[in-house]
Order: C-alpha cells, then sequence, then structure tokens
C-alpha cells in the first residue's frame, strides 16, 4: 500500500480517536491502530500529533457543508437553516456525540498549542464570514432586520452553535438544537418589524409577530 | 500533614492540571506533583481521576458567582450582567485562557464518561434555572419582553456563553464577549417594543421598535 493511502487512513481515522480519547489522550499508537497502520509509518507522514489533528480538521470543515452558503439558488435563510440542520443531522446521528471538532479541539489545545490555536483562528473567522454574508443578503433583501451589524449577528450565532453543540452531549435530545432554532430564526434573524395590521390593540400589547 | 490537606490540595491543583492537559491528558503523576504530594496519596483521598475532576468542578461551580443571581438587591438584568461580568474578568485576568471548566469537561468527556455526563446535566440544569429565574422576573417586572419562555432563552444564554469562551480562547480578546453582549443584552433580553415617537415614518420602516 502506497503512502498517499497510509496518510489518508491516519486522516480518516484521527476523527474518531480524538473524539474518543481527546488530542492529550490519544497516543500515536492509538492512531495507528485505528488507521491499521504500522506504528513506525505515522512519523513518514506527519511530524507530529498536532500536523495529524490539523489536517483531520481541515478535512472535517470540508465536509460540514459550508458550501450550501453561498447556494445562490436558495433563499439566504433557506441556506443557514440547511446548513445547520445538516450539521445537526451529524450529531444526532451519532447519538448526539461528538459536537463539532473545531470547537472541540479549540477547547481542548488553543491555549496550549500556538499553531493550532492560529488554524482555528482562520478556521472561525471564514465560517463567520460565510454566514455573515448570507445574513447580509438576508438583511438586503428585507427578510432579516438590518437592525445588528451582520459580521457581530454572524459571530454569536457562530458561537452560540458551539455552545449548542457542548449541550448536546451532555443532555443528549433535540433540546440544545430546538433552542438554537427558535432563538437563532425567531428572534435574532426575526424580519423587520411592521406596523400591526392584524393583531387587535391589547391593554398592554408587547412582541406581537408581525408582517 | 494531615488527610484533609492533602485532599484540599489536589482539588485546587486539578483545574490548572486539566486545563493545560485536559482531562484525559492528565497523568495522577502530573496530578500529585501539581499538588505537591506524594503520588502515592492519590488513591487515599479519590477512587478515580474521574472522581478528582468532578470534586474540583464542584469548586469551579461553587466560586463562580452563581450567588449574585439571587442577590433581589440587584434588578434582574442588572444580576445577570454582573454574572457574566465577573465570569468574563475571570476569564480576561487568564489571558483569555481557560474557558469554563464545565464547558471544556463536557466536550472532552461527556461521551465517554456516563457519571461525568450526568453530573454535567445537573449543573447546566442547575445554572440554567438560576438564569431563566432572573428572566422571568425581568419579564414580569417588564424590562425584558415576554415573547418567549423563559426556560428557552435561559439555556440558550448559557449554551451561547459556552461557545462565547471557546471562541475567547481562540481570538484572545474582548470581541466574543462585546458580540455576547450586544446580543444577549441589546436583542434577546430587550424590552418590550415601545410606540414608535421619535423615528419619522419612512417608505419602509423596519426595526422600529413598539409597543
Amino acid at each position: 500500500m502506497g503512502r498517499p493511502s497510509v496518510r489518508h487512513k491516519l486522516v480518516d481515522a484521527a476523527l474518531d480517536v480524538f473524539e474518543v480519547h481527546g488530542f492529550n489522550g490519544a497516543s500515536v499508537q492509538d492512531l495507528t491502530d485505528a488507521a491499521g497502520v504500522p506504528k513506525g509509518s505515522f512519523y513518514n507522514h506527519f511530524d507530529s500529533k498536532e500536523k495529524l489533528a490539523l489536517e483531520a480538521l481541515q478535512a472535517y470543515i470540508a465536509r460540514n457543508g459550508i458550501e450550501v452558503l453561498h447556494d445562490e439558488k436558495l433563499a439566504p435563510l433557506e441556506r443557514l437553516r440547511r446548513h445547520f440542520r445538516a450539521n445537526w443531522k451529524t450529531v444526532k446521528d451519532r447519538g448526539y456525540r461528538s459536537g463539532c471538532f473545531l470547537g472541540a479541539l479549540s477547547s481542548e489545545i488553543a491555549d496550549s498549542h500556538e499553531t493550532s490555536r492560529a488554524e482555528f483562528g482562520r478556521l472561525f473567522h471564514h465560517w463567520s464570514v460565510a454566514i455573515a454574508g448570507v445574513i447580509r443578503q438576508a438583511q438586503a433583501d428585507g427578510s432579516v432586520a438590518a437592525a445588528t451589524e451582520a459580521p457581530v449577528l454572524a459571530r454569536f450565532v457562530l458561537n452560540a452553535w458551539q455552545g449548542t453543540l457542548i449541550r448536546a452531549k451532555v443532555v443528549r435530545s433535540d433540546q440544545p438544537y430546538e433552542d438554537f432554532v427558535a432563538m437563532v430564526f425567531a428572534t435574532l434573524l426575526a424580519p423587520p418589524a411592521a406596523p400591526a395590521v392584524a393583531a387587535p390593540a391589547k391593554k398592554v400589547p408587547r412582541a406581537v409577530r408581525q408582517k
């Protein structure tokens, strides 16, 4: 079996190994065992466990469905809904485990691994910018109120998503996702308020959905 | 030195050790070395590394300022602001490192340690209930719109906080906290909409505060 194959096997196996043992708890032996490759082959392909983790992270991000955010055939908010729904499906299919590899790795090693921290920063930024682009379009077409700057909304929504996946690991139910959808799509990304036309005036009318 | 002191030293040292090495990466030797106690003394006090982690977590939660949420001398939203501000100060004072021990430990071991997962669930629930109590009071006194159920808001805000602290580890700046404050206090916990009196009517009025 040629080198590319050993490399791919290591990258493929890394995600599961790091999820079970944590980055710090996973040994090179754990990684080569899971990949079914000789232990001695590891350093032919990666200078360090950190290098492998970053390559596995690139592969993870590449398949986490960021491209749907750029699908101009769909309305902006629909892209965002599908993006988080697809990510949630992956989590749910795994029994609410695993969370987001970017978030989990950041939580564990951003403080101790400077090269990784810089890479996490780039990935978070790239992801936030893609979300902000969608929100900006939704604000421009009037489907989302323009009161808050899109980049602030986008960063907050992504941070909230990370916390949502941690909570999901703990409670193993749909509740964190349902809370996220309710708060993000019905409140933070609500349409612009319009004059009340349907709702009859009440003594203390408040927070009535309009338009 | 008596047993209680060894135990306390281990609990005190545990937080820093787990933050640097992760739960899985920290050995009993790392923990006893950091505590300055004999390695052999560990199992006189704790059945496992997990037991020590859970006791360190209890100590962490006890000092993370949940009591301010119950301080009836302060307005409800002021309690919530102070709660997160105090937690943020701890993070900032540590160079934006460390995050939340509950979140970090949940992220790393909720999938693999069932006893811990149950305990994380109780702590998240307890914390959310305290936040929901504050929000409910703020909704009752009219300082927060009552459109969203307090428990949903509270869970989401706490999840968003967890993600905010992960992002802070990565970017090492005030931005995640500023985003959190802007979105939580100015938007999610905004006062009930009041009739537009100052803003002149525009062609496409939107995001106008109403009551």
